[in-house]
């Protein structure tokens, strides 16, 4: 398996990628190199799978690849990729998508595309939009290894039959993985693309568990990992023996092979050519695709696995370190991929920029970190000196911005036309200079801007448009203010003793009451039910429903949770729904308003 | 057919229009009324759809709408409307939304809702996502009007089956529509909430003729009004003849109701109770339910319709009288739902302030449009005496506040860090600048902001985050900039004479580009085989590529077209994939970069 780190429409590095990355895999000894879910494209492609050109590109590129593999003397190494193809003869109608894509997957071998099959089952819910994009595939390919003694040295004596399927289809019920017992398959390689969320890498073993005893097969689930826009790939790819054993676990966050020599059942069944419909317990007929693979020459693959190569264990992460380890992935490769090398960020002295810095700087090195420092009139000397103790310890750069003589002169311009002089607004403007000093150091500079708001601040509003939350990519937008300081504590960062509730309640209260509300989806009545305060619930509910605007102008940041503000949770900006609420107060953060 | 503007969310308000207009109805006469789709929760309802306290709001409200007619008299009136149900008896398993929610339609009829059915064909393309929010119906329900003589004085001899589908139903292949003729019903009633788009009422129109044909039946296609974030609801509800004659065509963007006398065929054939599975000609079966229909007394109805109160045809509006009132109605219903009263806006003497600041006006009302001209020292008098003469011809009110001292405090802080005074950061200050007092005086005052940018702009990125891009609301964000002067000319506005093709290519040469490339998908060997200029597509189609974290961060704004930058064009931000493209210039509007 290997779990690699593919870039979203880059097609020739990804596929540069596939080739190195078999080349290594092969002078380990492997014949069977099992890549990710849409390797050759990235994923989610969105809606370049609705792009003609984009589809036909990446067609015409796994064939090259296939090509290139053989003429590296890799023809005879097995490798299944994902990337993005097309299903052909299926005229235009109202409902399909545009082109007909297939998520698809690819079995590369003596210089030709073998094999190419499609997921069965789409996701469309949570950060999925699968029926968007692509149309169902209805088949389960089975390729049979013929036996060792090739000239690379490979000695295994029998011939072993392999099945291919793809992410949901091992989520959903019936389709691939309810026929694979039938097709006789002994192993079922799994190309993924699945998004990390805290704990997920349980979840995911107890599924491949499941799968590999329904199909009789050893299952190996090979998975992407990297950040693209909001989703963090973790990878953590399994191997699972037919008996639920596990054989294999691969590392969280990092590109890495997982190099297994698997003690598989020979194949003994007929080939079956012509393919065989079979009913696949989901409403959908399966058919079953036999392929026999020729005996090709591999010259650079290097037979047996060495024992001491394979290293099939990597330790699970302890839950913050886990969560940790996927802002650092999403920073990075957000700044990397979109080809900034430098951030940039307001430090305020309060944890929030604390950790955020820390996480940039573990991220792309603290001398790419840049940090302004922007006093006002009512900055405390102590909350300066913690920020500059910060700078100091972690090695970044800082500057002061001192934004009195802005916010001076915008109050000056803006009392003749109404504009009060204290207040909520005030507030605002502050943070607003704030903003556009940031972007003004940006443009001047070409760093990438950091906003350092939030899951809590987010769900209720607590920020100000254009101001606080202005910024290329938000590390901590789906972080809990609880989990801002337990992160903070496991990274031992500097705590800084800065109380910012402000007018929210005790955040250990409030984000008990956002789990439910947010997370669970839990109603006014179930809240309370549940133990929370009845007028806390009422406020609370107010405030989410009513900040989906400025959660919509908020910037990307990497995903942890099952119910993020970006892809998985969205509901209608205008929204007359305030259940079990009074009257909002018309404006207050209300659309367009701060 | 009862056209009406329902709020999302608005429980109590929608059911209130229920009764208000079933009851003018049957004062008119009517025995039937259809609501649109989703009448009771207004349309889309987004991620509501997936909460429980939502979804059962929806049904006891229904319920308790069936009761409140009867109680007014009205129990004999058949009425159609769309509301949010639920699938009873699905366990939860991955892939299926939360809580089985279903697109329903019910019939109140003597106090009860007496039919419930739900779409069987949800779209999951454009605008829409449904397979994230719906299961799917399987039913198509056919009830039997009773013959006449009831105390409402009506003395319509014979009984008459009537059958309901919904919306996309009318869009797919098979389904409701396929079977209809076999139900043999005389008319088919079918609530929509379909989104306006330019010139889509005459793709309706042939879509309700060939479905008529299909059906065997009349069909009665009766669709919302009313704008609900981007999308904008037009009506222009349809009655066809069997034979595709159109009978009745009701108005765009009114609230309205279409009453017509129909001669039917009598229902001849059984009642079958039981239910009847067909195959519906899509892979499925639906199953056809008969339900006979009780007399119920109606003392409030009026009894026949007088031929005097007879509009059936409202005339089709002009191209671009529709896109404009489109726009405005996209407005009004955005301020209103949203509970503001007043807009305010910046007028920079150009042609897309001017035309945003008439369509506000036109929306609601010049006493409560606010303008705000911001001159620098790089003003022009001409730009400004362009703006002071429309605010006085359209009577709006203005103030002027000049950004000189603002963006002199900014660059004196920020040269000692290295931000210099010259070039494109300093025309991103001044927008910046521009858009903190923009919203100062919003946060004042509670205006919402209206932001001024055009689709062209927004299409290659040439607007300052934060800056002219700062607002609550974008009327004309899906408006080409060349459609911006046809309808300024249709207003008859003061085309103010001013260029600002700045460093972009010539508007017309532009938009033919964007239209093959945004809203066609078309890929560069196309676009240049179409004969566009090969070095104008490589940069179109770079800025357009680059842009879609700005395009993200853009206020929402009424949709007027097939490929609005908004629901319906999602691209990933990190991207890799520039089709015939130079390597991108680093940061220069990539993501978080202005």
């Amino acid at each position: 398996m290997a779990q690699v780190n593919a870039t979203v429409g880059d097609l020739a590095g990804n596929a540069d990628k596939i080739v190195d990355w078999t080349r290594r895999a092969a002078q380990q000894g492997a014949r069977i190199v099992v890549f990710p879910e849409m390797m050759l494209t990235g994923y989610p492609v969105e809606d370049l799978a609705l792009r003609a050109s984009f589809v036909e590109a990446s067609i015409e590129t796994v064939q090259r690849v296939a090509g290139r593999l053989a003429e590296e003397g890799l023809g005879g190494v097995a490798v299944v990729a994902g990337y993005l193809n097309r299903q052909a003869g299926l005229a235009p109608r109202t409902g399909l998508p545009a082109g007909a894509p297939l998520d698809a997957a690819a079995l590369l071998w003596g210089g030709r595309v073998v094999i190419t099959t499609a997921k069965h089952h789409l996701p469309n819910y949570g950060v999925f939009d699968e029926y968007r994009y692509f149309v169902p595939g209805n088949s389960l390919p089975v390729f049979r290894m013929p036996a060792g003694g090739t000239p690379g040295g490979d000695t295994r004596p029998e011939a072993v039959d392999v099945a291919i399927a793809i992410c949901e289809d091992l989520w959903q019920q019936g389709g691939p993985v309810a026929v694979t017992r039938q097709a006789g398959a002994a192993l079922l390689v799994v190309p993924n693309a699945s998004p990390y969320e805290r704990g997920k890498d349980d979840v995911r073993l107890a599924l491949c568990q499941r799968c590999a005893g329904e199909a009789g097969a050893a299952l190996a689930y090979s998975n992407l990992i990297g950040g693209q826009d909001e989703l963090v790939f973790d990878g953590g790819s399994l191997l699972v023996a037919a008996d639920g054993e596990l054989l294999a676990r691969g590392p969280q966050f990092e590109e890495t092979l997982i190099v297994t020599d698997l003690d598989l059942p020979a194949a003994t069944g007929p080939v079956r050519l012509a393919g065989e419909p079979v009913d696949a317990g989901d409403g959908t007929v399966i058919t079953i695709r036999h392929v026999e693979l020729e005996p090709v020459a591999s010259p650079a693959a290097g037979g047996q696995i060495a024992p001491d190569t394979q290293v099939p264990f990597w330790p699970s992460l302890p839950d913050h370190e886990e969560v940790y380890r996927a802002l650092v992935l999403g920073v990075r490769d957000y700044v990397r991929k979109n080809g900034f090398r430098s951030v940039i960020l307001g430090l305020s002295g309060g944890i929030d920029s604390a950790l955020t810095a820390t996480i940039a700087a573990d991220a792309v090195g603290p001398d790419n970190v840049y940090t302004v420092l922007m006093p006002s009139r009512y900055s405390s000397d102590h909350s300066i000196g913690d920020a500059e103790e910060l700078v100091k310890r972690q090695g970044l750069h800082s500057v002061i911005v001192p934004i009195r003589s802005m916010v001076d002169a915008f109050e000056a311009e803006l009392a003749p036309a109404g504009f009060p002089d204290t207040g909520l607004p005030a507030e605002n403007l502050q943070a607003r200079v704030r903003g556009v000093t940031l972007m003004g150091l940006s443009n001047a500079a070409g760093h990438l801007v950091l906003t350092t708001g939030n899951k809590s601040e987010l769900a209720a509003g607590y920020s100000t448009l254009y101001g606080d939350s202005a910024g290329g990519y938000g590390p901590i937008k789906d972080v809990l203010k609880t989990l801002v300081w337990e992160l903070a504590r496991w990274r031992n960062a500097a705590a800084t003793g800065q109380q910012d509730t402000d007018s929210l309640p005790d955040y250990q209260v409030l984000d008990a009451l956002l789990d439910d509300y947010v997370e669970k989806d839990m109603g006014s009545a179930q809240l309370i039910a549940a133990g929370h305060d009845p007028d806390l619930v009422q406020r609370v509910i107010r405030l989410v429903d009513l900040a989906e605007y400025k959660r919509r102008q908020y910037p990307p940041g990497p995903k942890i949770t099952s119910r993020n503000f970006g892809r998985d949770r969205r509901l209608p900006i205008t929204n007359a729904w305030r259940e079990g609420a009074v009257e909002p107060p018309p404006g207050v953060i209300a659309p367009g308003e701060p």
